[in-house]
């Protein structure tokens, strides 16, 4: 019989959904250049020629039979190899390829980061704000998602409330940094901090407590932001990571889990993650991808863009009035509303065309989203229409 | 902490990949050309020179932000249509792109369809002989797999024990037609014997009782063969495809679930497998691979060798004295073992530079299965190899 509980899943809108509907439909009506359309996570800027003329190569020179044949499950070993490599030469790992992990982007790295290290009724902490994404993520693999309230001062971590949610029940934090949808960057303060609590639990409760370290957007960084990569801090983290941002490939479903070499049983997780799949029907992304890839892990698409437009709209928002912490990287930001109901906030400005998207399904009531991945071009434009919003409406 | 039940899963090894590794490390000794290694289910032809003329021609003149951009959640609307066009003039079928659900591959497909209509808990049936990896992509969801034991004497079911298995708490059955391992393709009495049965136990049990029918060798059908289309006998049917054996494309995870349009629920089917994406961390198989696939959905790579190496080997090994139910389709036969013990059998063989899988992890002891997915000159030569094993053998 069907099963009723997917069946309901249905009834739940994204927020963020409706927003990008509610924008396309205006734009039929007058013109999505005209529609300043905030909504969507989706990167503006192409994929790197060399990506585009390695595939192209591949499958001019290659036989089919070498490019589309199957991946081990793991991954393609040299593959995972120059993912290792990479990462040990940027941030001064000692990863081998045994210790990465292929997956198809980002979603299917938590799924089997969290299968790995909790059982159906643990716990997982993650910090609002948070990515709304995360509580099908791991809820339907049976652990529990309880989300830390925020710190609102900078979006850094609310220690205090996570000391107290820190039960001997958690067997995992989720991390996201640079943070969807705050823009925020954790320091190398943050993380220590992070780092020493989790150390000392983990003693106390005498039972490993994981750091799932989720990092699409690792690459896009703002001038002046201290940026530290994650696992250097803490042994036991999985790092997941996804090119779709870097490389713009959202749509190829390329990522990967890299096990930190000094965490609890490094040696098998990787493996794990294989067996995983097994009952998940993951099998590995695509093989031309994979191959792919690997030839251009140290580029990134021309990623500037997004700090160029962060700089505009946050010296805009904050002339107006807006409170906002500025952010370090990715191409969000998170300020305060001019209404306590973010809901109302975001209604009003859809009549300038304004399409900003509330926040509360991210966990913090009062906020709203800028997804500013979008024409620099554009995001001049839409200045007066905020200036007409905010002088109208407030 | 670290969850063991994945842990504990390393330690069972697969027969197959041992096999395989044996065939690898004596290739290294002997010359690959001189192993006869009928242990691996790959592809053996290459992808149709239109799929790769297709992925050249996309990169070169489309914009890499609309080939590489997020696919929706059930896949690119226009490739689901195409694919739905293609079933319903291929097969008299009527569905619509909403009834077509695009997976990463047969695997992606299964574990999607068996959470779709069971619960953990649930049984689920399917026939010896068996594709032993169906252990893992349901005992992993919760369900549980039965098997019913084989019908020797044509691998048609044997409905007798069939029946006896099919009780209240049987929520689906599993059918792999054309099947790996025999090579036999379920006729049409047969599939109509099966609709009825269900029909009737799911009025009786007053539940559904949905059938999987997964279909990656749906195109490897050899002259004179019965091969209905397994949906067109019974409205419960969710179709499993993958294109990695019809376009010779395992590595790029590229499959679907096509949903009975008369089926229960028709109409919530595919938007469910959705949501169980968003669990599994599934998200959609790769976009460009879906829009090179779309353009050659009536074509396949040349299949022609499978029959080929099949007459060549069933001629021989029958006048060697083997029993064999001729293969109706894919690139497997499952002829019996001249000994009762199927493992000293294949470790025998192994002296003769023959690579057989012995049959008990299929769920039928005393067989083996040839995978003749290997250049037709290769099996010529080891018809010799089969004379000399079998004369100074037994």
């Amino acid at each position: 019989m069907i099963v009723q509980k997917y069946k309901d899943m249905l009834q739940g809108k994204s927020v963020i959904r409706q927003l990008s509907e509610f924008a396309t439909a205006r734009g039929a009506e007058i013109g999505y250049e005209n529609v300043f359309d905030y909504s969507l996570g989706n990167p503006s800027v192409p994929a790197p020629q060399k990506f585009t003329d390695t595939m192209i190569d591949m499958l001019q020179s290659r036989s089919p039979m070498e490019l589309h044949g199957y991946s081990q499950s793991l991954g393609i070993p040299t593959v995972r190899e120059k993912v290792a490599e990479s990462l040990n030469k940027r941030f001064g790992m000692n990863y081998t390829g045994n210790h990465i992990f292929m997956t198809t982007g980002a979603a299917g790295a938590i799924a089997h980061a969290v299968r790995c290290v909790t059982q159906p009724g643990d716990e997982i902490l993650t910090f609002a704000p948070f990515f709304p994404e995360y509580q099908p993520y791991i809820n339907l693999t049976g652990a529990t998602l309880k989300i830390v309230p925020a710190n609102v001062e900078d979006f850094q971590i609310n220690f205090e409330a996570f000391e107290e949610m820190l039960t001997d029940k958690v067997m995992a934090v989720l991390i996201n940094t640079p943070n969807n949808p705050s823009g925020i960057v954790y320091t190398t303060e943050t993380i220590q901090k992070l780092a020493a609590i989790l150390t000392e639990k983990s003693k106390e409760y005498e039972h490993d407590i994981f750091l799932i370290s989720d990092e699409p957007y690792r690459e896009i960084v703002f001038a002046g932001t201290d940026a530290p990569y994650v696992s250097k801090f803490y042994s036991n983290t999985l790092s997941c990571y996804s090119f779709s941002k870097s490389l713009s490939l959202p749509g190829e479903r390329i990522g990967y889990i890299a096990v930190n070499p000094a965490c609890t049983d490094a040696e098998y997780i990787t493996s794990m993650c294989g067996q995983i799949s097994r009952g998940t029907g993951h099998n590995c992304p695509p093989s031309i991808i994979q191959l792919a890839v690997a030839e251009v892990l140290d580029l990134t698409s021309d990623l500037s863009v997004y700090e160029t437009n962060m700089n505009i709209l946050y010296k805009e928002l904050t002339s107006l009035g807006f409170e906002c912490v500025k952010p370090g990287g990715t191409f969000y930001m998170f300020p305060k509303t001019l209404e306590k109901d973010a809901v109302a906030f975001s209604e009003k400005a859809k009549k300038y065309d304004l399409i900003l998207v509330p926040s509360d399904s991210f966990g913090v009531p009062g906020y709203f989203r800028l997804a500013y991945c979008i024409d620099t071009e554009k995001v001049e434009r839409s200045l007066e229409a905020f200036r007409k919003f905010v002088k109208a409406e407030y």
